[in-house]
């Protein structure tokens, strides 16, 4: 899709410095960009680029805009900008409405005649697929399951346990919701399940990564709210509870009833145990275990420095004498 | 499904103290239920909600129930007498049998007649499908795999490599059995793949969570002992043996040719490196990296405790002093 | 397949020591194999097995040749030499061509009549499947994906986003290439996606194992190159660079944005950050998080050692405490 500048200008509404009826068709990394390519500033990282880039306009923050050598557009919140900018200039295709005749729908699913479903789906009895709803190919809906109006399953997504999926929500390959819980009574030296009858609840304008997986509670729901993101490869137990906004990166495991609230990051390869409560707007490091309830907003870690791996074999061994290197200056300082 | 206090006491073989006239439906949280359920109490952080619960009957243990207001179910096990209550309540739908006729059966491929294959699966040749096992949708079963009587295979699960599962035992959505291990030799600065040619043994009762992989072997097999439950995204390596009823919690990783013992537990996102033998009632909590073979029972921990972020900075540089520490120490002591 | 060993020798272009008149059939572990089964020696935890070996012939260095009590086929790379052995002792199936019948292909797609598609695949529009590759059953080929010369996708591989992958590259079950990478900005108090535009672009004789996922680049591409070798349940996200001949174990966790270098190895559980510069020949080991650039080859690690639970309790309180005993320190060298 191509455009002016002005124009661009005008739809993103931000200002423009520069000659508006340069024509754009396109975006690209500041140092990939040609002419008729807009760019964008928003990690520091990547200012060394600005001054040589050869895009068309850089979409940039006000105390930015002195050292571009191009046209650009100033924004408060240049990243959004930018992405916004990107529907623009690259709009998705329209839905497509229908079912696949490689697809296999059983008696009893609903599926709302504007709605899409691609070869290779099986929809189950008393699933229901909502206005404008778009399964891409091999997708598995269980019984009595819902996709909501909008809602994009981009391809082999399993959708079981009567699941409720909201609005506008985007799930991936891979993603599996309403897996049984990992339940079970020690009885006698052996595991006995425990049967998981629960489900799961998903609200509006959520999206799950690839190889994602929501179990469905073990009794109740296991409860995703509204405008929660999540990455790849994250594991979310039975009855765990995940508050609006909140952003759950790649390789994230929540144990079984956790609650996690609204406005949180986990960052990358965090653990969190089972039956915890953590606070709106708490923030976890990377590959921190979180072993503890959390009252209060903030930034939490754990974890040790990455070192060379013979500076590490050293300090290292040092932590199992800890407690001890702890009584030893105990008593030096007693003896002062 | 319906039926009086009375009668579940009966059939669950436990004390009713209460009405037994009273009739239940269903089972709920203690903080959820209404009356017409019952609820249970076994972890004691939930023991707050039991003198305000609705529930028609509580199941808990001797000591818990002089704090009931309601009737109650005494249990020397409240969990597994809760886990037994929701199968009474809850009958899973009978099993189905035969072959959907969106499903793709190899010829050479034996299906027992009380078997049942759903659609989009697709079964290879030499493959066996015994007596009432069931097959959900989207199952690929290759050549020469053996699944067995009763099991359960939820949906989208793919089995290879010939891998034999054992009886009743339950493969959830996204589950890979008999995948490639990682093998390679390296020659002349590349890798050079070294050709798997083992299988996967699965024993009776296992169960296996939501896209957890299981290699093959590289030669021989990768054994699953009876009983074992393995959670979702739980990667098994080549020639990995787990003992008879071990526990492995979602996230965990086990290199290639460990052995791990029998009633052993795993939790959240533990991992085991190569080649190494766990004996048996060995318990690795959360997050830990087992790096040497583990001959005693007992309990194993790794890792740094959750502090706020600005407390973690400034402590965790101090982990690469700690080896001069200690030398600065021992210094102080011999001048003392 | 069959041979003697002197025509085993011969083939791999290794000196043969013993009987070379002896048939081989088949490969097997030190303790396990039998007669007719050749073994080999490159873990040295496995000597204790050698003496004792009942296999016709063992693969192994010249420094281990006087230890054995079998014929031997000495060799500088035991690992190497025993790999080409099972591929000349078990050869692959010849490749299939054709297109299954319960194959959905759209129009636009281009399927090489030497490749081979089977049942239950979808392969969309402008979708190109070159000479020989083998697709399994259950892929799903998205628009304008290509899947070079010779490529096995094993089962259930999705690779959509117009990715291309090279020749003799083989993916397994489970894995997905081309999902949209974790790419939104923070808008008054909720995410918005930022539109993931771009592709991946695998090379030549790359393998990725079960279940493990390679976003799309947001712009440009996601890369990894030739000779990549990548285990299960790894996570690469949006825009990372993977250089070529390194290997990347399980459970692996990278960042958007990163770059690692050639021939690297990142142990099983390693998580990286994104945004980094990893160098050449770096080596990170298992579970350790690489939270900086790494500019020099070498070996690099992060975490705790494995405790008893009780000693660990005891010593991970002090972590916390680090920082203040260190003042401490000071103060009594001080005061020396």
């Amino acid at each position: 899709m191509a455009m002016t500048l002005a124009q661009l200008a005008h739809q993103l509404g931000v200002e423009l410095r520069g000659d508006g009826s340069l024509t754009v068709f396109g975006v690209a990394p500041l140092n990939e960009a040609r002419a008729g390519e807009i760019s964008f500033l928003a990690n520091p990282k990547y200012r060394r680029w600005l001054a040589d880039t050869r895009a068309s306009a850089v979409v940039l923050a006000e105390a930015e805009a002195g050292n571009a050598a191009t046209a650009v557009l100033v924004s408060d919140n240049p990243y959004a900008t930018y992405a916004r900018a990107v529907r623009l200039l690259y709009p998705e295709p329209g839905p497509r409405h229908g079912v696949h005749p490689a697809a296999v729908i059983a008696p009893g699913a609903c599926i709302d005649p504007s709605a899409w479903v691609d070869a290779g789906c099986v929809i189950e009895t008393d699933a229901c697929i909502e206005a404008g709803a778009q399964l891409g190919p091999g997708c598995i809906i269980g019984a009595g399951v819902s996709i909501g109006e909008g809602s994009r399953l981009i391809a082999r997504v399993t959708v079981i346990a009567a699941a409720q999926i909201g609005r506008r929500s985007v799930l991936h390959p891979g993603v599996v919701i309403g897996s049984d819980g990992f339940g079970m009574a020690s009885v006698d030296h052996h595991w006995e399940k425990v049967p998981q009858i629960g489900t799961v609840r998903i609200g509006d304008d959520v999206e799950i990564g690839a190889n994602t997986t929501v179990d469905r509670g073990a009794l109740g729901a296991t409860v995703i709210e509204s405008g929660v993101k999540i990455d790849n490869q994250v594991q979310v137990a039975h009855n765990v509870f995940i508050g609006a906004h909140s952003a759950i990166a790649g390789c994230v495991g929540i144990s079984g009833s956790t609650r996690i609230g609204r406005h949180c990051t986990l960052a990358g390869g965090v653990g969190v145990v089972g039956h915890l409560e953590i606070a709106d707007h708490v923030h976890i490091t990377g590959m921190s275990m979180v072993t503890h309830s959390i009252s209060r907003a903030g930034s939490y870690s754990a974890g040790t420095p990455l070192m060379e791996n013979r500076q590490w074999r050293r300090n290292a061994v040092r932590i199992k004498q800890l407690d001890s290197l702890v009584r030893r200056l105990n008593e030096i300082e007693k003896d002062k």
